[in-house]
C-alpha cells in the first residue's frame, strides 16, 4: 500500500471525496475472495453461475479465489451452528482468511436456501468487516433479486458489508450452452463492474481491519 | 353459506363487519393446525416452547394438532425441495390435511434456521389458502421478531396467510423451569389472542377452499 | 354457513379442498376493492398502470373499485399516522367499507414512496381482516418485485392478508402507448389471475368477518 | 494516517486481522456525520433520543454532527425523489460532505416513516460509500427492531454501508425525564459501542473514497 502523500493532505476537497493517490491494486497482496454455491439441488444451473462468475475472478490480478460447493457439507440433522464449526476446517479457515466473499444462489419461495443458511450460520465473528456480494439465480424473469433482498438482515449481523452491484441471472437456462460457456455478452459489463465494486469493498475494510482499532479484531 | 338474511342485512354497521350471524366453532369439525419446531440445535430452548404452544392449542376443542420437529427430517446433502417430497410422507400428508400451521423458531443472524426453510420447501400447493402463525424465541431481549419478519416473504409465495399476532418468547432460558413449565403468566392471555386469530383466519380459509372456486384446489 | 352435506363428505379428495359447494359470485353483494396510486411524481407511469388495473377490475361484475391517489392527500409536514386520519374521510370510509385493496406502486431505491407508507399510517384497525394485492411498477427489467417484498410486513401488520399473485409491469415506459393503452396482450391473462385471487381472499375474508366472532371487529 | 510498519508485517495473524498500526483518530480530520430524526409525529418521543445521541457524538473529539429534522423538509405533494434535491441544499450539502449517517427512527407499523422515506429518497450518489447507523425508537418492548430490518433494503442501494452495533430504545417514554434526560445507564456503553463502530466503518470508508478507484466517485 503507498503511504499518503503530506502534500496531497492539504488539497483535501470540501466533500472530502477528493482522490489523494490511488492505490495500486497491483502492489497489494491478491485479496482472497472465495465464492459459495448456494443449493444442493440437483441439476442446479447455479453451478455454471457460479463457476463462470470464479472465472471472471481469476481472470482478475489483484483476487484470489475458491470455489465452495454447499453439497460438500455434511451437515448433522441434529445439530447447527458455531458449535459445530470446527468439523468444517477449509471453510472455516477460508473465511478467517478471506477479504471478501461471493454467495451464488437461487431463490427458493422467494428465500435463500435452506442449506445455505446452514452453511452462512457455521461461523460469526469470521466475518466481520469483510465484504459480500451476491450473484441471484432464477429460472424464471426475477433473477433472484428476492432472494438477495432476503439475505440482507442475515449478511449485516454476521458483520458482512453487502454490495450494492448485484449479478443477476434470470431464466439461466438459457443463458449458458451445454459446456458452461456464458451466451449473453452483457455478463461481461456486469461482471466487470460487480467485480470492481467487490474489490474496492474489500480492499477499503481490509485497510480497515489492518489500520483501525475494533473489539471486534 | 346462508342466504343473507335481510334483516340483518338492514342492521350491518357502518363499517360493514357486522356479524351476521356467528359460526359456533364448536359444531363445526375440529381445525386441523399442526406445529413445526423449526431448529436442530442441541439444547434447543425452543423444544419447551412448542411444547407448550402445542399444550394450549389441545385445550381447545376446536383445534387438532400434531407436532413435527426438523431433527426428524433426515434431509439429504445434494438434493433439495419438492422433488423429494414423498420422502416425508408425514409431513407432506399432515399439510395436505392442514387448515393452518404453527411454527416455532428462534433466530439465528436475524434469519431462519436453514432447516426450517428446507423442511418448508418441501411442498408447494399443499400450503396454498391455508394459515400460519408465528412464534419467535430468543435468548436475548427482541423475542424472534426478526426471524418473524424474515418468514414472511416465503410463507406468502407458499400461499400461507399470515397471521398478525405473533407470540415471541425473549429471554427464553428464564420463561420455563426445569420441567418445561411456563413462568410467566402473562403469557395465558397471549396464547388466547394468538389461537383466537390462528382459529379465526383458518376457519375464514377453510370456509374459502370449500365453498370459492379457485384454480389452485 | 350451510350445514356440510354428508355425501359431499364423502367425496372430499385426498387433499381436503374439495368444493363442497360453489359460491356464485354473481349472487352476492359486489366486493368493494378501492385501488391506491402510490408515487406522487411528476410524469410518474404508474398511472396508466392504475388505470388500466381498475378498468379490468371494473369488468368484472363481482368488483366494485374506486381509485386513490396519494397526490390528492394533502399530509402535513409536522404530523403523521392515526391522529390526522379524519383529515381524509373519504379515504377512511373507503377502507371501513372495502373488501379489499389493490396497491399501485413504483419501487424506489428498493422500498417504497415515503407518500404511500404516509397514506397507509393514516388507519389500522379499518384494515383488518380484509384483503391487498399488489401491483409492481418499474422502469426497469425487475418489475418491481422488490418493493413488493418491501410492504409485506407492513401489511401484515396492519392486517391485511396479502395475496400471491402479483402483478408486474418491468420497463413501464414500453408497455403503454401515448393514449394508455396497454401494448402487451399477456397481460390480459395476467390480471385474471391476478383478479381471481384478490376475490377469492376477499371473499373467503368477508364471509370470516360477517360470520365468524372476532375481537377485532 | 500512519505509514505502515514493515516490521508489523511480519507479525500479521493467520487470520489477517493483525493490526498493523493503529490509526490514531485524534490526528485525522474529523468524521462528518450528521444525523436524521425520522418521524413528524407530533409530541414524538424520538426528540429526545436525536438528542441525545447527538450529545453523545459531540462528546466524541472524533466526531461532528448536526441534526436534521424531517419536519423541516417541506416535501411537496406532488412531486418526488432526486429531481427536487436542490429545493433542499443544507441536506444534499451535508450529505455531501458526510462520511457518515445517523438515522434515529421510530417504527410505524413494522415499517419506516413515510416522511423519513421521502426525505432519504431525495439523493442518490451522494450517499455512495458512507456509513449508517441505524437507532430503532419504540413505545411498546421491540424497540424498533423492524424497522431497522425495513430499512436495510434501501440503505443498500443508497451505497450505504450499514453497521451492525444498533441503539434501540424500547418503552421510550420512560427512558427520558421531562428535561431529555436518559435515566438508564446502561446506554453509555451501548453507545460508545454503537459510536466505535461508526467510527471504524466511517473510517475505512473514507480512506477508501480517498485511495481507491471508483466509477463512483
Amino acid at each position: 500500500m503507498k503511504k499518503r502523500d503530506e502534500d496531497s493532505v492539504v488539497g483535501l476537497t470540501r466533500n472530502n471525496i477528493g482522490v489523494l493517490r490511488d492505490i495500486d491494486y497491483m502492489s497489494e497482496p491478491k485479496l482472497f475472495i472465495p465464492a459459495l454455491l448456494g443449493t444442493p439441488r440437483k441439476n442446479r444451473e447455479s453451478g455454471d453461475v457460479a463457476k463462470w462468475v470464479c472465472g471472471k475472478m481469476r481472470e482478475r490480478e489483484e483476487i484470489e479465489t475458491q470455489l465452495f460447493d454447499v453439497c460438500d457439507f455434511d451437515l448433522p440433522h441434529d445439530h447447527y451452528g458455531q458449535e459445530i464449526k470446527d468439523r468444517f476446517p477449509e471453510w472455516r479457515d477460508a473465511i478467517i482468511r478471506a477479504d471478501g466473499l461471493v454467495i451464488v444462489t437461487p431463490e427458493y419461495n422467494h428465500g435463500y436456501p435452506g442449506t445455505l443458511k446452514a452453511v452462512l450460520d457455521l461461523l460469526l465473528k469470521e466475518y466481520i468487516h469483510k465484504a459480500v456480494a451476491f450473484v441471484g439465480v432464477s429460472a424464471q424473469v426475477w433473477g433472484g433479486t428476492r432472494v438477495i433482498e432476503a439475505l440482507l438482515p442475515t449478511a449485516r449481523e454476521l458483520g458482512l458489508a453487502v454490495t450494492f452491484t448485484d449479478l443477476n441471472f434470470p431464466k439461466v437456462t438459457d443463458k449458458f450452452d451445454q459446456n458452461g460457456k456464458l451466451l449473453d455478452a452483457a455478463y461481461e459489463k456486469r461482471a466487470k463492474d460487480f467485480l470492481d465494486e467487490l474489490v474496492w469493498m474489500s480492499s477499503a475494510l481490509r485497510w480497515g481491519r489492518q489500520h483501525l482499532p475494533s473489539k471486534f479484531h
